[in-house]
């Protein structure tokens, strides 16, 4: 028999991690706050458990997907009442949350004598059990390596280190870098709008060919980081990307489109010019991002 | 023999440019403001023009890739002195601005007698003459029809409307999605690299594939604003986004990250849950970013 899991949670990705197990043969138990959701599952053979105490009882691998961790803490309080619940068991949180919430979680399921790791999911409710979807774990080794298979059911699965905050850290990074990339499409679909563009034919004829093209400055950018830029190297100096930048907001405005999103991205720029950067490429945005570190530090 | 060219600017794209145009075969004038920049293009064939006046005599078509506007300007005044010199030629202007900016030089080109196409150089310099480049045109149609084939030695080429004005607004929307997903990189790769993690590892291995995978999301969103959302398909609804997105921002100052970068989609989220949108899906940041535009009008 296939390793049996519990899910705790049928939010839109709750109730995708369910299916997908269900559809690759596990026994699966599933626990909502309000009880009831997402109904296909009864079909599919899922079992539904009427208590969080009864859920997890049911299987060795205990998988949260909930809002955030003030709705973990609040589905696992009942679990304190008798800590030999969760004994044994492993506890796998892929609510999004931040290193510190994910290491605090790990102690608590020490407490109880469970194993505990962390998860980033990376993916859309529709991309779980595809191709492209990734999940980030991070936390106890054995437990990852002993539930690996059964954790790919839902993802192809990346560990990223002992330390059960490595998953957030990562999910985050990555979550910084898709919202980044969101708001520049936000920002482009709003200004051709404008002048009524159609959005579908500026996003797969122009947006996503450019932002496919654009991908390799970022390997640009990372191996600047991590070697230095080669002496001259900078084909796109900030002192230019600055000026140009300026035009970025004026039209905006000019477009009546809101340049809220752009409005840091200008100030970097600005300030990496004035602190002697001007001939420089992007990689000193990073550099600028982690000063806050070095003048905390 | 091929249609000469002139290049106006030596920059590190000028410089681009005139290679790509003698690489094809194209008899090249140059002129740069300070004399002798990029000397490789003396032993490739360029011919080193002394004056602007001298450098647009030369050739029928006259490209201008200068830093900005005002370079521009300065650079055109002295052909305010004898209007002829201009007369019957084509201006191609490729230096970066606003479509206000591109109609108003084209003005000035049409009292010159010239015809006048903006351009918008979707590349970066080491990319001219490589497959992925491409050049946005707006303007005088029959001009672009007429020297699209020695155009397109720099560049693929992409016309996009007779207004002069339009090559501009597609690229700075263009722009605009591409420093988006620099901004969401360099947040990543500070956070990342605050825990020691290698930017280049990361980016190759996790940053890379991530923003590959969330390039489908933006067709989505492209979707739901010109044919309008399916009920509930929100996957990934704004109220549960808007939650996780304080991760970001607290993650960011607890690694010593400054999180500035963020800071206005977070907020731009959380307005679109105030209004009333939390079950709905990212084209609502679209229209928020329009709404500037309604309030307007
Ligand atoms: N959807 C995505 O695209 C996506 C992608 C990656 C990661 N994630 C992460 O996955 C997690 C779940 O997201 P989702 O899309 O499934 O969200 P969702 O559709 O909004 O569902 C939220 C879930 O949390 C439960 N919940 C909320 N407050 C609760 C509380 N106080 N106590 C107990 N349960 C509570 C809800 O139960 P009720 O049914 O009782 O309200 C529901 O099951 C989040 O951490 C999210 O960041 C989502
Ligand atoms: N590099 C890129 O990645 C890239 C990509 C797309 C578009 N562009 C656009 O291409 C244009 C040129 O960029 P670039 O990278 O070549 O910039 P750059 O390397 O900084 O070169 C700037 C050029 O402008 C000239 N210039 C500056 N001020 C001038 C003035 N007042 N009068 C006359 N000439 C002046 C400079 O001449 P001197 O040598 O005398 O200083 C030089 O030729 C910009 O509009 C930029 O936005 C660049």
């Amino acid at each position: 028999m296939k390793t049996p899991v519990t899910v705790l949670g049928l939010g839109a990705m709750g109730t995708a991690l369910a299916r997908a197990f269900l559809a690759a043969g596990h026994p699966t138990t599933v626990w909502n706050r309000t009880p009831g959701r997402s109904p296909e599952l009864d079909d599919l053979g899922a079992t539904r458990a009427t208590s969080v105490a009864e859920a997890v009882q049911a299987a060795p691998l205990v998988i949260a997907c909930l809002l955030d961790y003030a709705s973990v803490h609040t589905t696992l309080a009942p679990l304190d009442a008798d800590t030999s619940l969760l004994r044994g068991k492993i506890l796998v949180n892929l609510t999004n949350g931040t290193p510190a919430q994910a290491r605090s979680t790990g102690e608590w399921a020490q407490r109880h004598g469970a194993q505990y790791l962390d998860g980033g999911i990376m993916a859309v409710p529709a991309m779980i059990g595809g191709p492209a979807a990734f999940v980030l774990y991070s936390g106890a080794p054995d437990a990852f390596e002993r539930h690996q298979t059964t954790l790919a059911a839902i993802a192809k699965t990346t560990y990223v280190g002992s330390d059960p905050g490595l998953a957030a850290l990562h999910d985050l990074a990555l979550l910084s870098g898709m919202y980044g990339m969101f708001g520049g499409a936000a920002q482009a679909l709003a200004l051709v709008s404008s002048e009524k563009v159609s959005p579908t034919a500026f996003t797969a004829g122009l947006l996503i060919p450019w932002l496919t093209a654009m991908l390799g400055s970022i390997t640009g950018i990372a191996n600047d980081l991590e070697y230095g830029a080669e002496p001259g190297a900078a084909g796109s100096n900030l002192a230019m990307q600055a000026i140009g930048f300026v035009n970025l907001l004026d039209a905006s405005v000019a477009q009546g489109v809101d340049p809220a999103l752009l409005v840091p991205m200008g100030e970097l720029l600005d300030r990496a010019v004035a602190e002697g950067h001007g001939d420089e490429d992007l990689a000193v945005t990073v550099r600028l991002l982690q000063e806050a570190n070095q003048q905390a530090n």
